[in-house]
């Protein structure tokens, strides 16, 4: 039986051309889908967007749990969300992020991220904080593009890219890229190619197909974040403004009263 | 003219009997008030509950500074949606959590929380490494008894804090201790007190009114979180599910179109 | 009945004017006055002159207490003498490094601290190590003009420490501005507005005066630091060469017997 | 094309039924195999097996490069030449010990390591150091049986390794377990159960298992570690007493001398 | 020509005995002698303490330099004055605590300091985190005598180190002992018998004579601590209280004024 | 009785003149040699060098102890072999690397190490951390001159060695110079001169001797390493490849089998 990753993109755009970069990690033993959040923004480049997201994957990650998927990736960087899904459900969460900087501390000891906007150079700072790999990083380098404004000339991304990333390395001392971005995907490859030029052979670490193969190694070896840091709440309590379905399928379905 | 400082508090709960533990705070200089978010959660308890507060958190925030507020607290030691509302607006956003640990760090160098349940020992966990004061977090201990418990037999619960606390001095080597929920309003002089009985004269940090003082200090002086570290987000782009009324009043209202 | 904060000089040398900066903080409810040290340097710029200026400082903490004073401030950015004058007495004893450095790392995670001369950089380096914020420290720089030399040209002096902060933000990545002398008071206002002119809208903090607003916070809070952390000495034995009332009003006044 | 994944073990002793653990993990993608070291000690349990077994690795290291192989696993939670192994061959080489903490990092962020023997205590927290994951550290038990016996009774071990494991969770404060022992295959799951029925649902990271994995990902992505941190050495220089057939296949084989 | 090491009792108590201890480390090339100071107190037990002995230090400090002689020792394990002493010359200033620390990391990874009263455990946390050791830092514990009582009963002494070197190594995971007061000089063969005598082959490292053997090195090696962290102070300012004899001979011998 | 300290040389490069360093550190109780190890490389400038050295390092480590040595010392600033020698041995085993950083660390806080090849920086990044001084490092500087050339031209060496000091200092934050490379024997005088003409009073670390003074340091208060943190190894088990005779003179020399 094929086992199922679902991809839940925390923000309400329609990304075209996105299965292209992921359905090469299809196979005989792996789907893999991807959704839209229902509420929240249509990027995600800042505090504001990852809350506005949050909710959005929250249902998204439960919704997954109940259709039988065996493990959810939170495709954005900022793994918006992250902690709340993993406490709602029990199978993996990745988060994009997360995953690309434990992978990159592993491969080369201390990395940078090359992202988008220096709006997030302090949300990165707080994640890395968080999730323990401060010690890793080495520098965040932006390119000065916003999310949306990727696509609109892909060629020019991948080349402030590839220059930030050789900054990185010669400057701050990087042994290693993460791309501070899913919006980044297919970019990796000529990254490491302009690095490989200038004598650098260094990981550049894609964060979506960076999470797909995790995700199927946890699969594979039925193991999944720890309940005890992210325990089930429970849910005898009224909210307003979000209908939670928590724990389906029993009972006190939470409705929005507002 | 009076300085106006507004709590938020992120759940949906009226809290009775609020107000009579801040009321001593206001005086010539400040008025003080507090509202509860319209959309989220009935208490806060663990990530899913922080992320529900969030954007409710979000709103008030920016309700605060349309109307004049000179300042805000999130009133619960999570300090939901502190980050994205600092980001929302440039009046002082002050979290319960963040200013307890850093007033109990200088106060005493190591600390430990006592809070309500070990469900959120991880919570805090977290939160310590993203401000980076882990080093000073000596331990967090809990009582057991849930949020919306507390008022139900505040004797048992000052009785367990004030264990607890003990513990944390005799066992963790605390020098201070941080009351982890805001809920425990009241409390700190009976814990002070009983320690002070068994030898130990260490300060006991009340969230919601240390806020508050440290509130009306940043006030006076000016002052407000680093809108680099935070900054105030570019709002061209669609939301759905949200209507938040960033940067009012002028124009693109973002309406959920849901 | 007013409360009285004391702002400990640890210089014996007059500063003149001084009293203008700190009014504002007076008001119906603090009351707030000045002392110097009777014993000590003219200046704190070194480790040795921290040294010389311990002693004093402990003698006015000690006098302050005796005489029903609620709070003191250490009036210095190195805060000489801050742990013993805490051993000394019970009331709050706030140093005006520590604070202003726990207050800068709340409001934007790093900061940087621009001071007076390089031979500094080494003690604020320990100093935030002891304090426990070291990783919140972006960098340290100095404008070159020694302590006594401020208010020759204070026009300068303005302009060089927005100078510094300004690098601080572009080449360092500081959110935040600590201001490492006592005798910058009244300059945060126009580093502000020059950073602001440049795009940095960010905290810039004047040690003194944030002292003075959190010891009005503590003893709002009746709270003080862990006498754990810093236990009254036992007093049985004899010293020489400093005549140290400690305890008063009993017995072993302990004399100098060079 | 089958892509080839080989197991370093680093150390002389034939393990029987040791394809059964892994043999799970083969596919049409893959093909997994297992070599011993030719020189080296017979179990690994202290610094001087890892010093003894290093050599023995790299020269696999190589051989594996140079028969087409695409990723290499040292089985060993010591990660007995790991950088050596990184600096001689391209192909991404992972070790035991070092990606099982980052994995557990990732799903629960502190987690225990349960081992064998009290003698590697110390060589863990070393490496836990050395990899940057030493916050991550709860503690680290041991179930005092030798390598070489883990065998002669595993229902023992597996019982023992389950209550050292619910001692790590009840009293260190661990979010899951690592296996410090690649002899422990096959167990995880009894551990697990064990400490579900207890009522902690957190994940036993099994490090042979673990790694297989995520060295599938590490291919799929086309991914190594950084050679700017384990950079190719200069070959021209004479060695004794190992044969070591860098950079095959030119010239000058390095003969043993001695 | 004999080289001239000086140990600073930062006390006034004469030691009657202390010089048996020391004349091991006396051969054809070194003469140690050892001096107290004229300013201060009676024993080091406390911030306080620190504070009062640190002048005195200094002055011993520039007359030892003054003599010709090669180093100086604080002999205390709080380093009183250690780094005004650094400043004021430029002939190397061991400090007891310091050195002890360093050493005792290098020859076992993680240390407990044993010490006289729990009231020096804060200031010996603080100064692990100033010296930059911190995580080095296993436990610290204590004996419960004062300094002044230590030769009242030697013997309870040693047995009292002993049970608590022992706890420190089975209950807090040392690998090594750092003796946390200089007053225990003679007790480390002992302790060290009793822990083998229980099956622990540990560094119990005393701090006096390890700081006699460091400087003894230091000296040979001519190199000293670094004037750019500890630079010497400008001298062209008055002070209160000390008569401070810096860079003689020249001028303007500062004057107490007082 | 004179004591007897054996530099291990973890090379098999004859050395010339290498005497002529240390000779000025025997006297009447001190009797210095150098060995080379039988079996490694020809110089030590990455990890796959330290590796082949390891062994040949323990038992040159087990043959001094054998023959009545009291102390050795790794002649290598990477430390080869070190921590598996202090399980081999009871006797003191110092390495240059460890013992340079934590000299270097008491005597100015932070320290650059300036060493050969860039090859070595993952190397040193690496036992900062491991050795627990990484917070004191403040960067690694080069001269781009392997091992075996530095006595091609040794005065380009000094020079380039002065030059990267005085960047290190200028630009990193350095307080003190810690050369990394045992070749560099010789050059900290000629550094020091430069480094102080320009108006830095440092300390340059030079590791040979330093490791000397402080070997005949821990002979004099008979101080070893921890047996606890590296224990002495059983051994009933075969190894291939080595023949290591430990714990000499008994019983189970274990041979090489292959």
């Amino acid at each position: 039986m094929k086992r199922h990753i679902r991809l839940i993109l925390p923000i309400i755009t329609k990304v075209d051309g996105f299965v292209d970069g992921v359905a090469e990690f299809e196979n005989d033993d792996f789907k893999i889908d991807a959704v839209n959040i229902d509420i929240g923004p249509s990027s995600v480049e800042n505090e504001i967007d990852e809350a506005l997201a949050a909710t959005g994957v929250i249902l998204k990650a439960i919704e997954a749990e109940n259709e039988g998927v065996d493990a959810v990736i939170i495709d954005s960087c900022g793994d918006a969300g992250i902690f709340p899904a993993r406490e709602a459900v029990s199978i993996p969460v990745l988060g994009a992020g997360q995953t690309s900087m434990h992978v990159a501390s592993m491969l080369g000891g201390r990395f940078s991220i090359v992202t988008v906007l220096d709006s997030v150079v302090g949300l990165f700072e707080d994640l890395a904080k968080k999730y323990g790999v401060y010690d890793h990083l080495a520098s965040i380098r932006w390119i000065d593009i916003p999310v949306l404004d990727i696509h609109k000339n892909l060629g020019a991304v991948k080349q402030k890219l590839a220059e930030e990333s050789l900054r990185a390395i010669e400057e701050d001392g990087a042994n290693g890229i993460v791309l501070g971005c899913t919006g980044f995907i297919g970019c990796a490859a000529f990254i490491e190619k302009l690095l490989k030029s200038k004598g650098y052979d260094v990981p550049v670490v894609d964060p979506t197909t960076t999470c797909l193969v995790i995700s199927q190694g946890l699969i594979k070896l039925n193991l999944s974040h720890s309940k005890k840091m992210y325990p089930t709440p429970a849910t005898n309590k009224p909210v307003i403004g979000f209908n939670l379905p928590l724990f389906e399928p029993p009972v006190q379905k939470l409705k929005a009263v507002k």
